[in-house]
């Protein structure tokens, strides 16, 4: 169990805030929502994230925790909570804390417009279910097909990849085809152009035939150098001349085949992901 | 670009209605919490997730699209929006849709808490920054070392592991690992039992040294079987008789060696990480 300690919480002050995200599930959705909202403040956070929070005993251990924190600081934490039990529930809300339910907050208003009752059910976000077990499967397929096909290992069975990530070595293709496999159930397949290729670099034959699913990942030639260097020190392949030669040769590829391509460098894998989908049309399936 | 059309449309009836999720970023959080709300209630759902939608040339698109929806099904399309451009969520929030701004609903009630204004930022919660490009690059360092470390690839720098799963093959340990590293940038290496340690089973020599670190990973007999008779139909490999013996073996070797371990047949990758996360006391970081 996440002990509920932290040496960071006697430094608090007038722009530090803590905050708990705390659920009966995996508190993913508490968490992600929660950064949504506290990002738009400018404090910084001591955070919690208490998952799994099912029992009256559990619940009353957190309470003493956000009540002996406002005791030290004078100042409530803040808390965003998702609990279907009433009396755990209750047990949060009765804290000192400053408490928001994220999810209920939303289902008052939909509940109005759809007038049907809600019928909360524990771990309806990122749990499995008799319902979701194809689609689950699908999904670890998903991600199988992916570290098969992750940088060139296998160019068999490209037929059955939705889309085939393309670019040199270290511009983002291994997390961004884990991440759309991940996450949206993509089987993304990836290649990558080797400095031996960069002599009048040509599409690969095994990629002609799926030209319509290639999309191209470029990078800036210095985000590039740096992230080869942590790899390589003082490498060629690290070098910034080399790392120019390769994204010049590559975009050229891109352009004179017509494949959509995208500039990562500014770009997290949750963006870059979700341009893909985007440009390419696919299908994006939530889990 | 995402296009928008879909065939379901026409076949809307009173227990499926249409959704959008909008955002001028991923998108991924508009999911997420609408995929939350929306699970508790009877219905089913025509899904549209629209990314990116940054210009008043896209977000009227969009509206005519909710708007056309209204007129042929004389329902009001349910809207989960996040976009910080007031004239982008103008036109949205003037459709003839249901809307809802998944964030500014929170953000109201802690800014008269906190007692200071937000101050919205573009791309907030899956954005790269200069702030947080060292979390990044250590994020993508977890996936890395993960990926090198699956399926037991490499013994070598288990030191540098945060957590080790083991178990038979098939039971979710590499879908596990990598959910670790992406989502939570843990270092997440996996040794697999084969058949062929089933003798007089024990742990591994590589891996005494870092028993504190072991998690197990068990499944019932039934969900194995049918998950390796997928991958080898008809072998000794996916017979109920190996799954039974595998896994009674694997149990009983985590009961002596003391090592946590969880049965994964019905939980999910999200529940499997957050439980692991939770009874092994790691650091939960969020990206």
């Amino acid at each position: 169990m996440t002990p509920l300690t932290n040496s960071a919480i006697n430094e608090t002050n007038n722009t530090q805030r803590t905050v708990f995200f705390i659920s009966d599930g995996t508190a993913i959705t508490a968490e992600i929502l929660g950064h949504a909202v506290l990002s738009q403040f400018p404090l910084t956070f001591v955070s919690y994230t208490l998952p799994f929070v099912t029992t009256e005993q559990r619940a009353e251990e957190i309470k003493q925790k956000i009540d002996s924190i406002y005791q030290s600081t004078h100042t409530r934490p803040l808390v965003f909570y998702s609990i279907i039990s009433p009396s755990v529930r209750k047990i949060i809300t009765q804290s000192t804390g400053f408490c928001q339910d994220i999810v209920q907050t939303l289902v008052a208003p939909i509940q109005k417009e759809v007038g049907l009752e809600p019928e909360p059910i524990l771990n309806r976000t990122h749990g499995l279910s008799r319902q979701n077990l194809n689609q689950y499967d699908a999904r670890i397929a998903a991600i199988e097909y992916t570290l098969a096909h992750d940088d060139g290992v296998s160019l068999r069975n490209l037929d059955q990849a939705q889309v085939i990530l393309i670019g040199v070595s270290r511009c983002g293709k291994t997390p961004t085809s884990l991440y759309l496999a991940m996450q949206f159930g993509i089987q993304a397949a990836n290649y990558p152009f080797t400095a031996d290729d960069m002599d009048n670099l040509q599409l690969p034959v095994d990629l002609k035939p799926h030209i319509h699913k290639l999309f191209g990942l470029t990078i800036s030639p210095e985000r590039l150098a740096a992230i080869r260097e942590e790899r390589r020190e003082n490498s060629r392949y690290a070098s910034l001349r080399q790392c120019r030669i390769e994204i010049a040769e590559v975009e050229a590829l891109f352009r004179k085949n017509k494949i959509n391509y995208l500039n990562t460098t500014n770009y997290s894998v949750e963006e870059i992901s979700a341009k893909v989908i985007d440009i390419m049309g696919l299908q994006r399936r939530m889990f």
